[in-house]
């Protein structure tokens, strides 16, 4: 979490009042509330009005696919599991090799679509960082009267958003993605919409989201937004991420990164190495104190195929050597040095011990050989198998 | 927000991980969330297994009336709004005059539902405090058939509950009614029963909801029901209810108690006194820096008739003037004397004045004549409107 969310939440802890009370108490908590409102706003030029607190980044994308009762609910291929998994029966739109929706294939499965139709894709893609088309997909879905929603959870705060250039109705958002506190996040809605709540019963959020707000965490996704609208680290951190995939491509020639032919987010990168199983790095980067994830961190720990990989047509073998490593707002150039280090040394020992890594152990655990080394922990790069 | 849930929430904020990671930091935060589950579990004597934690009461509530796809809903007329408005065509069990479900009503409209159907009836309800029989409802319920809930939100750190006892296969918790932060509750439920979520993609609490966890507020939540189980409140706060409505009858003989003559939380008082609106008390309290809410502090600020004494065939002039006073676990005796002191005095101002203060203004604002005194501003109890 950044200091000024962490500071945000500690303050918002001082405040006694439930945002829905009349009294002083409740006057101050409401306050806090819609000032949050206001900077969530900003980081995505919107109206305070259009902004509904949420649970989080999955009640976002369930109440997006769901208030508008569609008919018809089209989504990518690679959308989040939150998006992909939140109505039965919806429509997967497929993805070219690079991951990027294909548009012919939205255009015909769009008129084919019973009215009022509902698009939903992801600004960019969690696993690979590849941005998706998602002015050209509004302009389409709105030209063919479908509502349109943007799962922009890992987009923002690592690109300007505006959602009036995106030309979407709706827009996710989650906190913890841009250094906030976990379990908050926000849909960003067109009041104009028909809209049917997920959640029923207390007025909060005009009507839109009944339950006693999270103030805490919403002050700091406030906060968080603040910070993360400033995009400092969007310039920085592409530097970083190309260093990785050099030096790791100059190390390891048939290395592939996904999706490095088309436009991605700056932080993310997305590395196969044929012969070194995912499994094995996640768990030899913990070892040497580099915090690393098994399957994507969302899932229930049980490494599974990625679904994105799978949709751009990535053989299976493949993609169990597949790895995502993100830069946050806390990695530093030495991080950087210090996880390509690590990352030749776990390359390197694996290749020495090829057959015995490395072999046919299928999805289950492999025991590394590799002894923890004294790093200090960061928590400024994860990189998830 | 009790000094052990703040401290908890504290703690939280320095884990960087996220429960679904399975590196260190991930692993810290999951013992976190399992921590506060064994806790929460501890509260109303169930296993860890059957508590789910979600965003609230309401989304609490939301799921355990559609998680089981019941074919009929009967809720009681006196169930929260969250309850009340959860799902549509919902058949209204009416309670007695005393505010307490008509177990004759819901035999009949329990025979008559086209199975599966699914009772919710809450334990202790939120204005008048009065008790509902639950386990004999859920006896009646199971041997119908039926699926049972109990929203326990109100009634939980009040009394000792046992889940076995009550017989119901699905209760709600909220953690801000146990002195734990807002936006964070839990669902307990069988994990026998047939379980369809609200919220899907990740696999979180064993795939029954999505999202990354609300850790910092389930920290929070986790440490509000360890003290909030030791029910050190229970014994205390009932005389300190009792001389409030004794203290007022005496000055006022004509101010209706409701529920007094049936078992009621130790910490309520639902009090209507003819000729004095609820909504002057409230605004005099807040100018002498009491703690007051207009309404149902869940609803959007406008005072509205309450549908529980509706229900208990209170008429509507008379239910314009009820004021519900609850105390919690920080009212000391001199709360009290301080709130009966400034009860007389609003009252007495409000006959002096009356034609003036209490005249035909409906529900629009009235202007009290009171001056702020200088109370400190307490927050260990409120009043509503």
């Amino acid at each position: 979490m950044r200091p000024a969310a962490v500071a945000a939440v500690n303050r918002a802890l001082g405040i006694v009042g439930n945002p829905s009370s009349v009294h002083r108490f409740g006057r101050l908590a409401r306050s806090l509330v819609e000032d949050a409102r206001e900077q969530v706003a900003l980081l995505v030029e919107t109206d305070p009005a259009w902004v509904i607190f949420t649970s989080g980044g999955t009640e976002a994308n369930t109440l997006a696919l769901t208030a508008t009762r569609p008919a018809a609910v089209l989504v990518s291929a690679i959308e989040h599991a939150s998006v992909g998994e939140a109505v039965a029966g919806a429509i997967r739109i497929p993805v070219t090799a690079a991951g990027v929706v294909d548009m012919d294939a939205l255009d015909m499965h769009l008129r084919a679509a019973p009215p009022p139709a509902l698009v939903s894709v992801m600004l960019a893609n969690n696993e690979t960082g590849a941005l998706q088309p998602v002015a050209a997909i509004a302009a389409m879905a709105r030209r063919l009267g479908a509502f349109v929603h943007c799962d922009a959870v890992q987009a923002a705060g690592k690109l300007p958003i505006k959602i009036d250039e995106l030309g979407v109705q709706m827009l996710s958002l989650s906190a913890h993605k841009l250094g906030g506190p976990p379990g908050v996040g926000a849909l960003v809605v067109d009041p104009a919409l028909p809209f049917a709540p997920l959640l029923r019963g207390g007025g909060q959020e005009r009507r839109r989201r009944a339950g006693t707000e999270n103030m805490i965490g919403i002050a700091g996704f406030g906060a968080a937004a603040v910070a993360a609208a400033r995009l400092d680290d969007t310039a920085r951190l592409a530097p970083l991420r190309d260093r990785i995939e050099s030096e790791i491509l100059a190390a390891s020639p048939t290395t592939r990164v996904f999706g490095a032919d088309t436009a991605r987010l700056p932080n993310t990168s997305c590395l196969a190495t044929p012969g070194l199983p995912a499994e094995t790095q996640v768990i030899a980067f913990d070892l040497r104190g580099i915090a690393v994830s098994a399957g994507a961190a969302c899932s229930s720990g049980k490494i599974e195929i990625s679904h994105v990989l799978r949709a751009m047509g990535v053989g299976e073998d493949l993609a169990r050597t597949a790895v995502r490593v993100s830069l946050g707002w806390t990695t530093a150039a030495d991080d950087v040095d210090r996880f390509v280090a690590a990352w030749k040394a776990i390359h390197h020992h694996s290749l020495e011990n090829s057959g015995e890594v490395c072999s046919g152990e299928g999805s289950g655990r492999v025991e590394p050989r590799l002894a923890p080394d004294t790093c200090p922990t960061p928590s400024s790069l994860t990189i998830s198998g």
